[in-house]
């Protein structure tokens, strides 16, 4: 049974399906600012530092956990559907992640969605990290993650870099990815009363501003479940048992394995939509971060 | 002039003017979010840590520059009507002042009105006070400090500590304090047409909603501009020359002194309300930090 602080992320969640469904004109303003809320599960992770940067042209904030190896880096990209969240919705899940694998992260301002459509966003992050390696972070001592919409971009990020002949990161972490533009997963109905936030009406609002009139959902830049995973460094994947995106992190990590790439799948039953914003406070969030952490050190050479 | 780095503080306190205009019957909720967004205008401060914290049954959070002193503290009493704002909205000032007098500040999420009216914050604030020196902080090194409604707490904590015979604080700094919960302050109306976002229509619904119906506006814990400054310590209170708020901080003080308080007023022209919100931003809010930071340590004992 999901932990009782586990359930909190739920009952916020309902309560933000609520706002919405309440308000169904709500503006674009008023629907970041509810999901600005996002930050509140998590616990304020100690010992870490931050600094604000921009990198690549992007702006960005630096998480510098205290003690961490200053030449490996988690670069972060948030979920919130491309139109929603920000640093300051995931600079403690970031913090958290980055503290336990002993590493900075860098988490990223991306412009979103709907004023700057596809592919923004994933021009942003491969620019983060082209900056990156300028700055002198070997390729193989980054590591890409992010959660929703930000697992998408984890893995795309890699994708783009690996088409155009850039070197690689040493390992991607995916977290809940959202990856089916198309909205015919499995899970889209068989969760649809478990999960308390995501559902069609929700995606299909966001994936019309992501793509814009006449976007391809089946662009492998934007729908990886139809992109080639060949060559792509290690996966570790985590999902919620309870999410309508579960079998995106299900189909990715199989088209993954049967292209010969390392990858690992952790489901964890009874867990919403990127539950390890729970960190600090819920046992299954602090678990998953730890499991991360110990997976991506010796991926990035620790 | 003012800076162009101060001018966007004006810029988002307009934009919160025109979006309240627009929506009359907002809800609380996304009045709260709304303001939620004043941590935007404020850096990031490098080299602070946080730490949540429970402090005499109220949460609250740490900010910890690196390499401040530990036995010096600054209480933070966040601003916002009694009604909205929180330590994820005043975090990075509070974090900016306690960096630049080298001591740590701890920041209330104290209980809010409507649902807790007057004197639920002040209570709150006296138990965080009274947690410090539990925890072994001596009372003359703890500075209260706040914002706004916040600025206000950091007086009457301190009046309702010496009506109570407890050991006072070193020092009180209120910034762009409101105190005058009559709204018969003069900067009131010679002010309305500079200040973009404190009106008397905001100041009526949020004093309705801190003092309930039939609350006493003259209660000098309530509206210090009544109550007797006598005994209190040394004051550094500072306010933008646009507010509307601006005589607050002015009759203040100077009741202050004429009780023989040790009293400092900085009024920096055109700024707006609480424009120390700009640190590390604006030149204007940098000055008057370090200046208030300058004044402080002294008075800690540093």
């Amino acid at each position: 049974m999901a932990s009782a602080e586990s359930a909190e992320l739920r009952t916020i969640y309902r309560s933000w399906s609520d706002r919405m469904a309440a308000a169904p004109e709500m503006d674009l303003p008023t629907l970041r600012n509810l999901f600005e809320e996002w930050h509140l599960p998590t616990a304020e992770p100690t010992r870490v530092t931050y600094e604000e940067t921009v990198a690549g042209g992007v702006p960005a904030l630096w998480c510098l956990p205290l003690d961490a190896a200053e030449d490996r880096v988690v670069l972060y990209l948030h979920g919130g559907g491309f139109v929603v969240g920000s640093t300051a919705t995931h600079r403690k899940i970031a913090g958290h992640l980055a503290k336990a694998a002993g590493v900075r992260a860098l988490v990223l301002d991306y412009r979103r969605a709907p004023e700057n459509p596809y592919p923004a966003q994933l021009e942003d992050a491969v620019a983060a990290y082209r900056w990156l390696l300028g700055q002198g972070f070997e390729p193989g001592h980054v590591a890409t993650a992010g959660d929703s919409a930000g697992g998408n971009l984890a893995i795309s990020t890699v994708l783009k870099l690996r088409d155009e002949g850039d070197p690689l990161p040493g390992a991607i972490l995916p977290m809940s990815p959202w990856l089916d533009m198309e909205h015919v997963g499995r899970t889209l109905d068989s969760n649809a009363g478990t999960d308390a936030l995501v559902g069609k009406e929700i995606l299909h609002g966001m994936s019309g501003m992501f793509l814009g009139e006449g976007g391809d959902r089946r662009d492998p830049l934007a729908n990886p479940l139809y992109a080639d995973p060949a060559g792509l460094p290690p996966l570790y994947l985590c999902a919620g048992g309870h999410e309508t995106l579960l079998d995106n992190a299900e189909q990715f990590h199989e088209k993954a394995r049967v292209a010969g790439v390392d990858s690992t799948l952790e489901v964890v039953p009874e867990m919403q939509h990127v539950y390890p914003f729970s960190a600090g406070r819920a046992p299954e969030a602090d678990a998953t971060i730890a499991a991360m952490a110990a997976w991506l050190r010796p991926r990035l050479g620790l």
